[in-house]
């Protein structure tokens, strides 16, 4: 058998690939494990609870309506560390290069990154630059691994019969983004990746609501995070299409090249699941934060299982997990 | 500009690299950073000291005499945690594959990290996959990221005047093994790559003994760590050339390339500098080690600065800096 496309596009084939990690002898440090598949793992450290994560990132462009491969790179690991409820503090950065690449790309790279580790405070503390003849790489991939504390751990499996399904906002932006600029398509500089780190939000969140599980939506999407959480968590989710924030423009894009906004990559949104009694906090202090404005509450969970999309129609349908991401190399 | 092999061979030129990332505004988040350029960032995380370090492993070929890119991958970030005196205790793994990698390559790599994790009793938690388009990457690329705890930290930068210099067993195996694997030349099957994870060994010596200072001498090999060492310590290094351990395979493989077998990458070795009267427990506690078997003492520390080879035939001449590795894509 051969490595194909979809072992990396974040749905149910890349499973092939986690089974064989998942047969290494020790996955779990003390805390929550690699057989966890969560955002990331933790390990108890004195008497703390350590977070720690890491993603490789090979998006394509490079560069791209609302961000770049160095903004990303430091996003999705933020994010990751956020999802469990940790606090950021530090990230490593492993960088490939292929050799003839361009140095002030490099450099505008590295200060993106830069401004999206400032934006949270976070230090970039150790790395590693390997270079590979030309040919052996397309131009650049960055591996970052980020470590932060939790005070309170969240899971993606912790949602409960009564919760909220909250979004953060928009859904879609960042895969339609990528897609637009990659194909030169008309609308490719009216649709703006939502690429962004939301460790503060989160946090400021956690301050004054329970969030009872959380998740962010990236490879394979909201379609692909929601089952996740409701399939991890034993329970039915149900969500109300006309809830749903979906921008314009992603709409348009979406129909045109029949792409489901639901199964492409967000790089700076969270789904969550909150009790009802902290549903208005929750919503108020997203909407508070630059990222989170078009924070809306999108559905309920009920006990059962699968996740339900009651359509505008009146009518209903499964939002089914997909096998990937229609949307090759996103992030 | 654009970026060459070098700015990847761990030499002088990658510091135009490195240069980059120090840039960014936080690069410390409390302990050591990066601006140290030693082998790990160190964290208080609570009441501990957090060691915090990554690598990326582009090894040619994939599977080499005694060892593979797994092995390698895991062996390679455990050391580094291991030479700022940190216990490992977990790895992340992001891997990047190429779309048509052998399934079954894939599963002897990760069954080959799985025996390196289980040697040190360090668990393998948190991960993310990629899969690149045929022909945007060659093969596989495994970056590991790894976290331990410290109750002494140890620096690449603490060599005293008086301390001797120990390696823990012969020099230059790692490269020329992958020269010779790669070059199919008739001694392949002689040289074997000495990776190997070192944490459990170091952490044996560091009970028993002090050390001043200490650094793997993976790319760019011995000179250039012993260098890096001298210059941050503010001191001279005396090298003895007759005391240096190199096998009679390496040795001939060197003659016959013309490539100087200390400016190669080991991959599970050590070099440490130790107070006077810690040497003979040190080097005692090495070779009851099954990694340090051909532990030595190779040179003093003087004041001074440089690093000098008295050579066997009487004379002296300067250990430089080598400007990058003699192997492409060594680890």
């Amino acid at each position: 058998m051969k490595i194909s496309l979809m072992h990396g596009a974040g749905g149910e084939v890349m499973g092939e690939v986690i089974d064989l990690f998942l047969k290494i002898s020790n996955t779990n440090a003390g805390g929550i494990g690699l057989e966890s598949l969560d955002d990331g793992a933790v390990i108890p450290i004195g008497n703390k609870q350590l977070v720690f994560t890491t993603d490789s990132h090979v998006v394509r462009p490079l560069f791209f309506p609302g961000g770049d491969i160095g903004r990303i790179s430091v996003c999705g690991t933020i994010n990751d560390v956020a999802m469990m409820g940790g606090k950021p503090i530090a990230l490593s950065c492993g960088l490939i290069l292929e050799e003839g690449f361009e140095f002030d790309d490099l450099s505008r790279i590295i200060d993106s990154m830069d401004k999206a580790l400032s934006e949270e405070n976070v230090s970039l503390v150790t790395g590693d630059t390997k270079v590979l003849e030309k040919g052996a790489l397309d131009k650049i991939a960055i591996n970052t691994a980020g470590i932060g504390v939790a005070d309170t751990i969240i899971r993606d499996n912790g949602l409960m019969p009564g919760d909220n399904i909250i979004v953060s906002g928009t859904l879609g932006d960042h895969g339609f983004a990528v897609l637009a600029s990659r194909e030169e398509f008309d609308f490719a500089d009216q649709i703006i990746s939502d690429v962004a780190p939301l460790s503060g939000m989160v946090q400021s969140v956690l301050k004054i609501g329970k969030i009872n599980a959380m998740k962010d939506p990236t490879r394979g999407g909201f379609a692909s995070a929601i089952n996740e959480m409701a399939k991890k968590s034993g329970v039915m989710v149900r969500i109300h299409e006309e809830e749903v924030p979906i921008r314009s423009s992603v709409r348009a894009a979406s129909q045109l090249l029949g792409i489901d906004p639901l199964e492409v990559a967000n790089e700076g949104k969270v789904v969550m699941g909150v009790p009802a009694e902290d549903t208005e906090a929750v919503l108020k202090a997203l909407r508070s934060h630059r990222y989170g404005r078009d924070a809306a509450i999108i559905g309920t969970v009920t006990k059962g299982k699968g996740v339900i999309m009651e359509t505008t129609a009146g009518g209903e349908r499964f939002i089914e997990t997909p096998i990937g991401d229609p949307v090759p190399r996103v992030c």
